[in-house]
């Protein structure tokens, strides 16, 4: 338990990929302040962190964009409400209080009272793809490393960095001169990666300050590292340090454990509110599900926007709010901060 | 009847506003080809005609825009899919054909054979708002004319124009020198228009070469126009031509005859298709009503979207049809004529 006093709010969101953005930007013009927690250090979720420089052509009225540029476009439209962010942290558990209000917990020992919950989680949390070699977890953060922000603590090391994508690329180039030897390790010879950095690492390789395996690791004691090369062989070396960069994929991860119903790994709603069978808890964008559901953003804008009606009756109960436009309402400018001419 | 062969098309869709625009877009990415009608001489519907100029800070990843600039970017959004506009025309006639599909007729003698339709029309067709004097409506399109595009037929006339906002005084400005007496009339002496327009206004009665009374029309008998005044006094004189502009209002109009369910003036639909009681007949945006329904922009994007969805099944029946992205598929790049780096 946390020493720290829950922070009490009406609305928390789960999840700050675009669904999540405008949802805390519709609750914001029903005057319904709210927090978002995603596990990813930046806001933008799966949008940013798998299309982030690819095309979008779909969202209505932006007929080219690319996910970053979406983000940011939403980024901008939510600051007026200044939604608080939790930046990579993770919501584990979520449980009623006996007032009907919800709990809920982060793995970093942040608590949340909230009156209503929209989980935005997309496709779930974004986690780093493990190496699948058995016993190697137990040397998670001692000598295996995921995605590792800070390379710093490798510096005179042998070092083996896994993968062939532009980050598993800029990883080991990094290391280059820094670690005391590095050895890029891939199932094949050829990446998915950016043709600068394939042409320095290939350099790197040619004058011998970069090795290059093509194989994969079946074994690891703690020191030696078993790899399986592609005519069966196997081969093993010391290190000191093996650095997994093998892409992230989705998991559903905790909210399969919070008793939400749940059908194929979504969870149901209905269409008028985007609310689950859980009394105040909506699910918005890509992780809900429901009859005629694509999972498309422009879908999940629309839900994010019945779902913040919803949570007004009940953060507002008894209250009749009209519907005004952003367009002639002045109480919508001002929440907004404009003076239109 | 219209001598010319029907137009025969897999969709149509009633309504040319921001709702039916990306309805186009969504059957392009379908691939189903669409015609759109609509009543107003352009596209961009009740958006571009009452909020061209005016704000818009609710359309997702879109922080600000105006009515018309919104209608600007999904032109350019559909262009690729190079929909058949039929601008200035109402559809009059829907009626089932013993196949399955749908006839429509237009005021202008246009016909279509469509496999499906969609009502994107909005709160109903845009039409002039109608002077309110008995037996007036004999003398329209002799001696009173709504909005009237060209003013030359009123050369050396006498004219009275109606109205007090920037239509109705731009017609006037527009006469002075060219009509032999103008005469606004407006119901009280303050004007719903740009400033510099009220000032070029003043300057023209205050030098006599416009006229202007503060009434309202009680009285028309083709050559005599009655005009109530403020202190119910009763004035009345020759006049060649009444000309009102009274801005313009929605009216549901044929729609209401077409046998279609409905709902104070809505027409019901499913949240799964957005289909209404008539099969292959769809409604979306803010004619359409359902549990949670808001007149919002963002949503009828969404009841699109489905609803292409719903009528892919009608067009192409049998086929399995794969929800693709934008981001990634080689076959939509195709469709939309880009080529992602």
């Amino acid at each position: 338990m946390s020493a720290r006093a829950p922070i009490e709010t009406d609305a928390l969101i789960i999840g700050a990929g675009p669904v999540g953005l405008f949802q805390a930007f519709q609750l914001g013009l029903l005057e319904i302040s709210c927090h978002i927690v995603d596990t990813l250090p930046h806001a933008g979720g799966q949008c940013a962190e798998l299309y982030g420089n690819k095309p979008l052509y779909d969202i209505p009225g932006t007929p080219a964009t690319t996910g970053q540029g979406l983000v940011d476009a939403l980024l901008a439209q939510v600051a007026p409400f200044r939604p608080t962010m939790h930046l990579g942290e993770q919501v584990a558990t979520l449980a009623r209080e006996p007032d009907g209000r919800w709990r809920l917990g982060t793995d970093r020992g942040s608590e949340f009272i909230a009156k209503t919950v929209f989980i935005a989680a997309g496709v779930g949390a974004f986690v780093p793809r493990r190496v699948t070699v058995e016993g190697i977890d137990a040397f998670e953060g001692s000598k295996l490393f995921y995605h590792p922000a800070d390379l710093g603590r490798f510096a005179g090391q042998s070092v083996v960095v896994q993968g062939g994508d532009d980050a598993a690329l800029d990883t080991a180039l990094a290391l280059v001169g820094q670690a005391a030897h590095v050895t890029l390790l891939h199932r094949r010879d050829g990446f998915q990666a950016d043709p600068a950095r394939v042409a320095a690492l290939r350099a790197h390789v040619a004058d011998g300050t970069l090795g290059f395996v093509v194989g994969q690791p079946s074994g690891f004691d703690g020191d030696e590292l078993e790899v399986t090369l592609p005519d069966t062989r196997i081969v093993s070396r010391p290190i000191d340090a093996l650095i997994a960069c093998l892409g992230i994929s989705p998991r559903l991860g905790p909210i399969a454990e919070w008793g939400l119903e749940l059908e194929r790994k979504q969870v149901p709603v209905d269409t008028e509110k985007f609310e689950t069978r859980a009394p105040g808890v909506f699910a918005v964008g890509d992780i809900n599900t429901y009859p005629g559901k694509r999972k498309l953003i422009v879908c999940g804008f629309h839900e994010a926007t019945l779902a913040a009606w919803g949570a007004a009756a009940i953060v507002f109960p008894g209250k009749a709010i009209p519907l005004q436009y952003t367009t002639t309402s002045t109480r919508l400018h001002r929440l907004l901060g404009v003076a239109p001419g």
